[in-house]
């Protein structure tokens, strides 16, 4: 049912009613391949993509149950129903190209694009080649649907042309273990909303009182600020501690010296497709056109830092010391089967944010800490993303509201996603109930806030009937901060 | 006596150990020209630069007095003590290039790069190809140095090089009427700092008290907040006036729609130089090697929406609507001259944030509206530059102590820079004292707050000996609120 639903969902979003590019201005960031050799109009693309979408779907159920010809793992996060892109070099070419994962393996794209001949990719493969994934992302949901049902049949067991061609797969096919990972977009600018209403209260009933622990602003739109986009790294970068201001004592002048409070946020964070124009809102009936897939991210954050600073501006050197995210961009068609109900929203929003379809995910997530003393990482907190109040559509209609425009690659972070136990709480904060509990790691070992030398690994999955949909991981290991000289 | 002053200056700046270029990674964002054909060493670059800029540096005040061959009149923003870089297109080549402002003519740097032939610039020229100048900013203090003294040379009425080349002078030399500017870099972070002391003070007074004005923070560091920077745009391009959520009445759920309260900031930003490193902060000593230069900025500003949105996570969409930048970016070694003493700050900053050089500037500013029923533009304020309390070298080390890295063209605003009396306010929310006085335009036309059709018009500069180091123009339409369905 899950598949064939799919298939509907498919077909219906390649309307030419609703496919994206025939009005939304597409930029990117490099090249001009948007002027090259198009010949067709967006009218005649439009229809020429629907009809191909069409017949190459009548067969979409069949291929898509079928195995890859790449062993998966019925746990591999990496299954033929996920492939999610990421950038990557291996040892023997450092150029960063654009893959996908399967199994323990990644599809380098480069070396495949010529496949990629449906009426919207055809003449713009090159796309493939280039060394982030913006241009691609700013392509817009007809080209990434059409460059997901190529991948599904390249990649399936019944499909001679990447099976059979030895040379090929030996050119295409890289080990992960053998690859480095990259951010998988030049990200222009990142934002950090603070939708889940769990995590909201638990931090208002820490520093004020249950009654008033909601802002008035929180039910009402999606409460977000500007965050640091050079400072956003890619999965395994270890992160300083960091200097700065605090003021432990409030009778006293601020010190400067290491943060005290040093903590993870469990986040996810999508990244934008198309861009929008500046001056013009994206209304709620274009949002998911914008939106083209999800990483997890880890929102490192000095707590003491941001005591001291974020009157009345808001956060500002308690997030810029870095932001990590996985490598792996899941996309919004691979996890369409994983639909759940959003969060009743009271009071009713308005109008602007208003949508009555599913834009909730159910993405499994886990925390982990490996710290010294440890023979393995010890799991501190299972979250799910299921628990975001805003979702975002909502976040990314009221991004724009004011005109502000989007450009492909923009990232776009949850804030930090708590269930309502204290088993499933997204940060350190929340887990030791600001210093009055200890989170415990076992063999005797416990944490109230990060420790130098602890690593935080990030998982996140969805489970389908048989196979995962899943993120891989997003991890950061804790230096030291630097001396003060 | 400035002009010795200066070459002193320029001489101890490029003393081996200052060179910034020595252990500082640069990147930017396209080419590799950075590997390509650099035959020397960073050390031997630093003894040839320094030998180099000694020897033409001997002639420096000689040169530096002469008048340029190109008509420059006295009131002027754009003489040859100037040489401002910016982005720029004409109808006849659409394609976007560097050039430098002097008198009433572009200097285009495409048609000229074959002289930059000094030590550090001779393997690079092809910085001055690109589309925006964050390869040149990239590059660092030898290098931007080395590029104005070549400049002033082939600007100068008693050099030939130009001067008598008519052929390279009809390519070379475009009146600034034919053109069209654009953003002189691609801004991968916008920061926003509040900066003013007498625009803080007037702020707390109007929603606290004289007594707790300033936030416990304020004197002990410099505030600030992450903002967007897909948004800043360029002097000229009209904004709208957002729509967004807003609560006049607090007893009453918020409303949406077009802001009522719609606001200049009457600011100025700086250009970063080199990139730093993710994980290192960037300490005092090495803070002047990132500044670049400066440009006006209107810090266009919704204040309704922003009373609504702004707890606890600091202004968002009240900002995010737009950002307005001149498009002349006027080098640090340029306003040189102008420095003046900077604010005695009380309490003493922490040591990380001290230094005792001036880093302050004498540059006037003033506000200016052009409204339906007014034959010329109103001034409304003057101010200057010189009213920040925290110095821009303040500014680069507080936001990046945590270990935040740069990159080329990254911008930082100053915060609205207010004087000490009510003519020299910086925003229309204090020359209007929060709604309770009006500002007069003249012919019976007033304000409080910024109507649609109303053009707001920056303007800033140095005023030398007879000659100007100006900023041009900063510019923007206030819009309609677009239409809500």
């Amino acid at each position: 049912m899950r598949y064939r639903s799919d298939v509907a969902n498919t077909k219906q979003e390649c309307e030419p009613d609703n496919l994206p590019f025939r009005d939304t201005p597409v930029t990117c960031d490099s090249g001009d391949w948007r002027q090259r050799d198009r010949p067709y109009t967006p009218l005649q693309v439009s229809v020429l993509s629907s009809l191909w979408l069409w017949i190459s779907g009548r067969n979409r159920f069949a291929r898509f149950t079928a195995m890859s010809f790449v062993t998966v793992a019925p746990d591999s996060d990496f299954s033929v129903q996920n492939l999610p892109y990421g950038v990557f070099t291996t040892p023997e070419n450092p150029r960063p190209r654009i893959g996908v994962a399967i199994g323990d393996l990644i599809l380098d794209l480069s070396a495949v694009k010529h496949f990629f001949d449906g009426p919207v990719l055809k003449n713009v493969q090159n796309v493939f080649d280039e060394p982030t994934l913006n241009a691609f992302m700013g392509l817009g949901r007809a080209a990434w649907s059409e460059a997901r049902q190529m991948l599904q049949k390249i990649l399936s067991k019944s499909e001679p042309l990447l099976r059979d061609n030895a040379e090929l797969r030996a050119k295409a096919l890289v080990p992960q273990s053998t690859a480095s990972m990259h951010l998988p977009a030049a990200i222009g600018d990142y934002t950090d909303f603070y939708s889940s209403k769990n995590h909201a209260y638990n931090v208002g009933c820490m520093f004020r009182d249950p009654k008033t622990a909601l802002n008035p602003n929180w039910t009402h739109l999606p409460v977000g600020y500007h965050g640091r986009s050079s400072s956003v790294v890619i999965s395994g970068t270890p992160v300083h501690r960091p200097n700065g201001q605090l003021r432990p004592d409030e009778t006293k002048p601020p010190v400067f010296g290491p943060c005290r409070l040093f903590d993870f946020e469990l986040e996810m964070g999508f990244f934008t497709g198309p861009a929008s124009t500046f001056g013009q809102p994206v209304t709620m009936d274009k949002a998911e056109d914008h939106i083209f897939g999800m990483v997890l991210l880890n929102d490192w954050s000095a707590r003491d830092i941001q005591k001291w600073e974020y009157v009345p501006l808001g956060p500002f050197l308690a997030k810029n010391l870095g932001t990590s995210i996985s490598p792996w961009v899941v996309t919004m068609d691979a996890l369409k089967p994983f639909l759940t109900d959003n969060i009743p929203q009271d009071p009713t929003p308005l109008p602007y944010l208003q949508h009555s379809n599913k834009y909730n995910f159910d993405i499994k997530l886990d925390v982990s800490i490996m710290a010294d003393g440890l023979t393995k990482p010890a799991v501190i907190t299972r979250s799910n993303f299921k628990h975001m109040y805003w979702t975002m559509k909502q976040q990314l209609v009221h991004h724009t509201v004011t005109g502000c425009n989007l450009n492909p690659g923009d990232l776009m972070g949850s804030g930090t996603i708590s269930g309502l136990t204290a088993d499933s709480y997204g940060s350190m904060l929340e887990l030791c109930w600001k210093g009055t509990k200890t989170v415990d790691l076992g063999n005797g070992i416990t944490r109230k806030f990060l420790q130098d030398g602890d690593e935080v690994i990030f998982h996140g999955y969805c489970e389908g009937d048989g196979y995962r949909v899943g993120f891989g991981t997003c991890t950061g290991k804790v230096l030291p901060a630097h001396p003060i000289s």
